[in-house]
Parts: structure tokens; sequence; C-alpha cells
């Protein structure tokens, strides 16, 4: 069983047992960010995280060590993605690139925010207009290294 | 003159003049999110706020009047950006897409978090490890229209 | 079972009915756009509405639960479509879409037609010429925010 | 010059002048899609109605005849539009492409609809939750010829 | 089964039986362009035409029913393709494109040639230095509507 | 100048001289398929074709000169062509090209129509119902060479 | 089975009989460029030729038959190949194609290379500071046609 | 001055004072493939070379210089070529890549042909059904290292 | 089995054993850059080698014969890669690629480093703000010919 | 200017003053890694620094502000570079990538190498068959944050 197959049964199972994301994440013991992406097939649950996520799942002993596993990352059919809501991510870039490049440098100078020592998190914020999603990304500033 | 020379006139200018994006930002009345994004050639400017930027870094009567035109939107010169500070948006995406379609759906029901009406923010996080980004992105969820 | 072979059965079994788009919309209580969307993996439906379409066409559970899951959108096999009839409509989106963009803004300032509060109609215009298609595509106008 | 820098000093020339496109089109006697299309360089005006053009504009000769020329089609500078107006045009095609060949199918048998014999027209909808933009298509369905 | 596989079976049955794409193409009705192309999963026959070729190639109900619908045309497996004699057709169109544009555009006007309201033919022209083949494309002239 | 800025220069001079590719042709004393080519940059005139295009045009030596050159070859600024004439020619290669190969192949063997050792003309077909264009391409057939 | 599987299905009875391609090509009487592109699903054999091929390798009698058919040719998974060794042709065409073209045509004038009247063969060239791989392209020149 | 500039000067002086790349080779003391490549813009010259070409074409101090720096190679303006010569070598590429590597690896093992310590050349097979090229690569074997 | 396969099958076993890559390494008697580069399927290993591979995992004769074969190279499902950490080097390449370039040839004159005649290893470099990865390449300069 | 003329232009006033890389970067004060990757406009300077080199190379005081900006990075003019000294390091990316991953991961846990907490060096390895390139990567590695 390859991990795209297991990312596919996994949302499959918790469709039918009908658990939600957060729930699991609490169980873990981790963040809904981290979880999901975990189970989703991006980030790696260590062998107790893997355990519990499996029994909630119903998974067997070979899809939960293939939790644990470090994934080839890339969750995405295509270098443009044409799910709407994720577009609406890649026109950010497309759009707010260059205005995060420049906030962020004249912020902190040459550097960059990483995606790896970084957490993302999803909010409701309500709104008489009609209620808003927050999304926050926190990553360490990385500088250059002069040398 | 178009837009494109504008921007690269513009970043030019501020060099030389020595104002930060936040300064001009104020001077509007805008947020830096906003202001930054309009300057780099994204966003449009009503006339005073075009005028007031126009003033600050020196621009022409014709440069103040394309500050108020609608854009071509798209600042990147390639679909996958080769800027690592970009790039790190666009790995986000990549990596993360299916979690944040995941937690937002989860969250909020079958629609998207608007790119439109939307506000991004970029703010420090003061951390002993190192000083850490925190970008923002608050936008509308939009459920899709059932008819 | 995955979604587009879910799309793919569903194809086939309303060829082998016989049944047409437009009865499986009235029997849902949908317009045709929003069903046919729905049936082909690209919508989701209520479970009500899943339940009518599965009886309709002779789908198991698992399948009508899949129904009302919200899918990973996009329709296409290719960034280009080589399909005549859908490539069309890309052609008037490369050709015309300035054009749009022009009108738009000039009507309604800046910003852009929703197609997530959108509906897609299609028409036949009688003409003796040879009869006409009428697509319509009404969307909210979203502003950008200024902040 | 070429039909690009054309199109460009158009909008210039229209933005310094303050006329719409509507009231270019209407002194043109076209239609608004029909004209806007012509001015941005996607089709061709005969002889009098660039002459008018040129006149309102303030073309010369030589960019008066460039207008009459039926130009190399295509408006966007990518394959996958950065644009967001422009993109949800792209988005709906990818999302709702199988949906409009299924109906128009259903409808008219095996064939297009054209994108030559056609019409496009944009307008407004009033609406107390946010008036909304109408897109219209109407273009001559072509059946497939059987030979 | 999808369109795909038949078509492979098609093909791996004609192979088998020792018919000719014409000799299939006379049984049906149709010329060996239209014949061919439908047989191969580019156009759809009529409920006779599919049971008279599903006779002659020894196909089941459920794939004569197949041959009716109307298939997701594009029959290449990459943009620009890579068989040199499909190739070749794509050179003549990288090539010649602006040459046909400007011969049909002087000869006709503002337009096209319809790919719909369509015939192909194939044909020997025998000649003492190595016989050639012919290829005639002839497809109704379509004018861009005016409005 | 580079043979780009050559075309655009001839396209521009033909414009405003009023002279037909067919006219030009006739001077030239070659097909209208090859000499327009030719004109646009896709083949080679010999020395005295060239100066008698030159001489209808209106060219200097320099320019005479790299009429004589050989091109470049491709004439089309992106891999899938957006002018909808021309991509017309595409399309017919994505859905008829299987049907091209086998057609090409059951009468002549393995092999390709040459696109080098090759003709090409366009016709008008007069027709009640709308004349049709008529394109034939002829070129030799080249069988593999087996070794 | 598809071409495609009987390309892999060769490679490994090839393997597992311990037979080289030079050998297969002596017993079939073709040369080996010949002969391994053909077992490689880019050629096609005579009935003859691929019965000997069959018996050599123990193919049953419908993978003979499909050695017979002409291919959808292109061997290669990507437009840019990644395997190094066939990478470093693909590079000879990037960074000495206008070499190839120039040298050709001053011998030749304006045409082309067949690739189809083509043979190819791979030597060893003994050379004290390591062997050599000489290969050698013999196609016939077609110069293009004037009409 | 950038080296594309300086090979379009080169080609056009050549033109003008009508010198061949074989004359320019044999006036330098090198083979006209590696001559021409060297002019066209993908191999460095030396001092001495690049003054004798130089004073051959009538090119300045500075373009001499020009002709001795090692240049960014790769002359192709596409991934996949437009010039049907050129193409050719890239359609051998794609047909018999995998050809070339089963016989080069039969041959030498697992390596690769060497197209840095490598040698092309053009010729002409006399031959009385049309004359034939012969294009011939020599570059040494590089195995793969083991360690 | 194709090589594709045996890599996950053998990633699979290895993770139910327990071994490392270092450890199957040491057994083969190769450096882990090169052992676990085969195991991957990107380099070819001794009949020795591998049955030593095979034994230690468990592979059957075929799959230890398929250890022996040379693989078509290239490890990553797209040509900009979406990992993480393998994108690091592709971003490596596109900042530092005329850096590296531009260094190489200063030290050595016009030439590649040989990715055939190549080792590379990853260690470990303990710091006390943090152990960095030392990753070296270390390749044959392999000088342009001149001929 | 923009940063990459300057970048052409530093490279031109290099050559004709014949200093290195080496000696640059001796004088700034930074390794030959840092400050060629700056001077090719890939990392910014401080004021001091980009004062020393302009006085070395004769810059002017806006070139000199321009080296003190932040650059959009990417130094390549396409996704798989064409140059065969870069295209190595992408073959390496290719071909060993996910080598470099699963030693990476197999030493460090889950995680990255940084490419901005980074040094790059160029050296060379006499060898009596022929110098050797040895690259040599010095990042720090990064775990991924669990929360």
């Amino acid at each position: 069983m390859d991990r795209e197959s297991l990312t596919e049964k996994i949302v499959s199972l918790k469709r039918a047992k009908g658990i939600s994301w957060k729930k699991i994440a609490e169980e873990i013991g981790r963040s809904p960010g981290f979880a999901t992406a975990a189970l989703l097939g991006q980030m790696s649950l260590t062998k107790e995280e893997a355990e519990t996520a499996g029994q909630l799942l119903g998974l067997d002993e070979n899809e939960i060590a293939l939790l644990q596993q470090v994934p080839y990352r890339g969750s995405l059919p295509a270098a443009v993605p044409t799910d709407p809501l994720i577009y609406r991510f890649y026109e950010i870039t497309q759009v707010f690139g260059t205005t995060l490049k420049a906030l962020i440098e004249e912020e902190f100078g040459d550097g960059i925010m990483s995606a790896i020592d970084f957490e993302l998190s999803v909010d409701r914020v309500p709104d008489p207009k009609g209620d808003r999603v927050k999304v926050t990304f926190n990553g360490k500033f990385l500088p250059y290294r002069r040398y």
C-alpha cells in the first residue's frame, strides 16, 4: 500500500466513522494543522501518535507504520492547482508574493520565513456581514548566511 | 509607460529617498499590506491616495493616473516562483493545500476563503530562539451557491 | 472507490437507464447546472439530494456518501482543454478575457465576478439560421477590500 | 507600431480623455462586447468604424489602418491567466467544463457552441445582498458534420 | 469500460479479423475519415451505425452503446505529438499557420475554417518519383459575427 | 534587422500598398502557399524572387538578402496556438491525428507524409449554405527505411 | 496487451534468456539499430521477422502480431528526457542544433536530414585514453519543395 | 553587447561577405563543427582564434573578447524545437532514445557518451537516389563511477 | 515487476526489517551514496552486490536480476520537485547555478563537473547552534574537447 | 537600470579589467561563493562591501546602491537549465534527489538542509587521472516543527 492510497482510505474511514479532523488532532495531542497534514500524507507521526490515530480510524499495523515514515511531500496533482479553495492560496502568492517579500524584508532584512520551522492554523472570525476565515502562518525568520 | 516600468521606477525612487513601505502606507492612510501591493502594481489607489503617494515619491501626473487604474494582476515571472522567500508560500500551498481545504471545509462547509474580500498582514513575533514571521490572511468565507 | 470512478459509473448508469440530466435535476430539486455539476464530481449534494440521486441511478450507500463529500475540483485532464466544445470556453477566455475585465471594471469598479456565489444555465435560443446556445453566468460582484 | 503597442496606447488615451468603452461602442455603432474587443486588439473594425474610433481617441492614419487588420488573437500573457477577474472564467471552464458539455449535448446533440458566430454581453443585476454580474455568451450551435 | 480501452480493443479486434478501416466505413455507410475517427473514439455513431460496426468487430451491447456516446475528444497523449506521422501535421501548423491565416483571410475575410462542419479525406496521388499523400480539409467558412 | 521585424514590416508595407498575397505570388512566379510562407519568414526565396518581392514592396538591399536566407522556422508564439483560425488546425491534429495516422498507414504502409517535399493550397468551395474553405496538403509519402 | 507492456516483457525475457540485441538483430536479418528500435516498440517488423523474434524470446501469437503493427512512436516519458545517457542527445540538440542547421544548409541548401529514410548505428572506437562511442545518423537530404 | 546579438551580427556579416562556415573554420584551424558552434555562441575560442575570426568578419575588440568568454549554452528558443531541421534531431532522441541507450549499454556497460569530450561532423554521402546527410557524434564513453 | 514497484517494495521491506541504508551499503561494500541510489533504482549493482542486498531484504531471483539492470534514470515525478528537502537542491541550482558556473570555469576553464564519474556523500557537522548537513559532490572535471 | 543589466555590465567590466571572482571576493572580505553570487545578482551586499566592489569594477553610485538591494532571486532563464555545466546539478537532483532525501532523513530525521543558512564552496582536487571538482554544500539542518 502506498501513501496516496492510505490517504484515500483515511478520508474514507473518517467519513464512515464521522470523526472530525479536530477530534483526531486532540486525541493525538497535536494541533489540527499538524495532525491533518500528517493524516493527509504530508507530515510524519511518532509511533505513539500513529498508533492513536490508527486505533481511532481502524488502520492495520502496516498502515500505522506507514504513518511514521517521512513522505515524499507535495499534495496537489498539478503545478497550478485547479481546486478553487486551494487556488486562492496560489492566487495570493501570485498577486501578493512581491508584497510579502517587500514587507518581510523591510522588517527582517534579507532572508525568508521558514516553511519547516513553521505552524499553520485556521480560525473562524465571526462577522455580521458573513464570517471570515483567518489563516495564520507562523515561521521562523531565517536570515541569509553571510560567509 | 506601462505598469511594470512604473513599479520598477517606484522601487528605485523609494530606495533613493530612503522611505519605508510602512511610512508610505501611513501617509496614504492604508495598511502596509494594501499600500505596498498597490505600489507594486497589484491594487489600484483612489485619486487622493495616488496623489499622496505620487508626491512622496516624486511621480508625474501620468504616473499618478496609472496608479489609479486597475492593473492586470500577477506579480511573478513564472508559474512556480524561483525567489526563495516567495517560493516558501508556493511550497505551503503545495504541501499544506489539502490540509487548508480539509480544515476550512470542516469548519465552514463547502466554499472558499475569498482572496478579494481579503486582508493580509505581516508581523514580527519576538522569540528567544530567533524571531518569527507571522503572516495572517483574513478573507470572507464564501459558500458555494446552491440553486 | 474514488470520485472519478464514481463519475464514470454515474455516466454509464445514466446511459443505461436513459435518464436525462434535466430529469435528475428536477427530482433532486436543483437547477440542471448545479445538479449536473454535482453528479460529475464538481459540487457536493446534501444527504437528501444524494439519496434521491442514488435511488434514481442505483448507487450503493458508500457511493451516496461520496456524493455528499466536498470534491477536489477541476474536471479536465489538461490545463488547455482538448475537447472542442470545452475548448471554445477556453478560447473565449483567451480572446475575450481582457474585454470581460474592461467591461466588468467599467461597470462595477475594481473586483471580480464570483465563481462561488455563482449560477450557470444553458438555454436554447431558436433561430431560423440555426438555433443558438445561450450560456449565462451569474455571479456576485466582489469588490477588492480596501484596508 | 505593432498591435500590442496600439492596445496600450488606446488604453492610455482613453484614460486621459475619460471616455468609457460603452461610449466608444455607441459612437462606432457596435455593442460594447464587440467594440471593446476590437479596441483591445481581438476583433477587426471596418474602415468607417476604425475612423470613428480613431477620431474619438486621436489616432493617426497608420493606427487607424491597423484597427482594420485581422489580429493574431489571444489577449493573455499565459496559458493559465493570473489576473483574478480573468482567472474566474478559466476556473469556470475547469470546474464546469464537463457540465457545460453534458448540458449542451443533451439539449442539442453532438456539436459545439460557436465562439465565432458569437456575442457576449455583460450586465448588472441589482441585488440587495450585493449586485451581481451577468455574463451572457450567445453562440450558434454547430453540429458535427456527418459525411 | 471507458472509451480509451474500447479504442484499444477495437484496434486489436480489427487486427485479428483483418478488416480495413475503409471496409468498416463502407459497411457503416460513412466516409473513411468519419468512420475511423468514430471508432478511434473521436466521433459518435448513430445506433444503427454502432450496431453494424459492433457486429463486424464483435463488440458487446455495452460497447455498442459506448460508440453512440459523445466522447471527450482529444486523441493524443501530449500537447506536442511525438509520433512522427502526426507531428508532421503539428509542424505544418507551426510553420504554415500564419500562411494559412493570411490566405484564408485574404480570400474570405475575418473568420475561421470550421473544424466541426468539417470533412477530411486522405488520398493517394500516384507519382513516378514516389507516390504522394493528399490530405484534404473541407470546412465551412465562419465569419466573425459583428454585433 | 532580424527576420521577425522584417515580417512585420512586410505585412505593414503590404497593407499600405494594398497588394494581395496572391498578386505577390504571381509576380514572383510561385504559388500563393509558397510565396506567402516565404514572405512571412518560413521559406527562403531565390535571389531573383527576393528582388521581385523587394521591388513590389519597397525593401532595401539588406532586407532582400534576408529573404534569401534560410530562416529558423516556427511562426507561432506558443506551443498551443491561441489564434482561433490557427487553433482549428491544431484541433484537427489533436482530434483527428490518430485517424490520419490510421488511414495513411492503411493506404501506404509504415511511414509519413513529408512536410518538406510538400505543397499546400487554400481554395474556396462555393456552397449555398455558406462557402467552404478547402485546404489541401500534398506531401510525398516517405516509407521508414528498413536496414 | 498494449505495446508498452510488450516492450517491458521483451526486456524482461531478454534478460532472463541472456540474449543480446545484436544477436536478435542478426537472427532477424536487420541491423542492430533497426531491430532494437522495433523490439522497443518504435518500428514495425514484417511477419517473418516478428516470428523469428517471437521464437527467440518466447512470445505468443498475439504478441507476435503486435510486433507487426505500426506503433504510436515516442519512447520517452517526458519532453526533456531525465535519463543521463539519453539527455546527452537532447543536450547535443540544444547546444549544437543551430550548428547542425548551419552546416547542413551550407552543404545542401534549404531542407532537412530525413529521420524516416534514416539509419542509425552505434560503434566502439578504441582509444588509449578511454574508448569512444561513435553514433552515426545517416538520413536522406530532403530539399524543401518549391512550387 | 550580449552574446546573442553578437551571434546575429556574425550571421549578418558572414552573409554580407559571402564567407562559408567551412572557410572560417579553416582559417581558425578548427573543424567546421567546432568553429561554427563557437561563432554561433556555443563554444569559446582562444585569443588567437577569436582574433582570426574577428578579422575575417570585421568585429571590434569588445566583440573579439566576447568570443573568448564561456557562453551560457543552449541555442534554441524552446524546449521542443520548432525548426524542422533541428526538430528531426529531437525526434531521433524521442523515437530512438531508448534504442541508443540499449545499444550503448550493451556494448560499453552502464555509463554515457560524453557530450563534452565530444566531436561532431556533418558529411555528404552521394547517393543516386538523392544524396544523404551523415552526422557523426563521437564522444568518450564515461562509465558510472562505483564508489 | 517494473523497477518503480521494486523500489517501493524495497522501501517497505527495509522499514519492516528496520535496517538502515548505511547498513545495507556496508554489507554490499559500497558507500551509502552509491548503494542507496542503486536500491532506489538509479544505479545498477553487480551480481554479487545484488545478491547480498537481496538476501538482506528478502527479494526473489527476478527482483535480484532487476537490480543488476541499468535503469531508466530520473527519480522525481515532476520537472520542478515538490518535496521540500529535494526542492532545496533545485533552489540551489536556480539561485547559485550561475555562481557555480563562474567559479568552476574560473578555476578549471571551459568544461563541466561530471555527474557520471561522480561521488556524493552526506555528512553531519556538529554545531552548537544546530547541526549542519554537509553534502559533497566530487566529479571529474571534463574540459570541452577542441577539435 | 535593472539588476539583470547590472549583472551583464559587471561581467563585462570584470572581463575588461581582468579581475577574478576570487580576487573581488578577497577585497570584499567574503568567500568566493558568497561574493560571486552577490555580483551575479543573487545575494545582497552591505554598503561597505558594495562600495569596495564598485570601486574595483568602476560602478556608479546608483549601481552600488542596487548591489545592496535584496534581489528577486533565480538566475536561470528556464525551469530545466540548458547550459551543460548547470544542467549537471539539475541532473544530480533528478537522479540522486531521492538518495539525498533518504540519507539526510536517516541521519537527521524529518526535515531539510537549509538553502538559506547555507554556504557553498568549489575546490579543485588534484588527481592523476584528471583533476576533480569538489562542490560542498553546508546548510543547517532544520527539523519539521511539531506543534
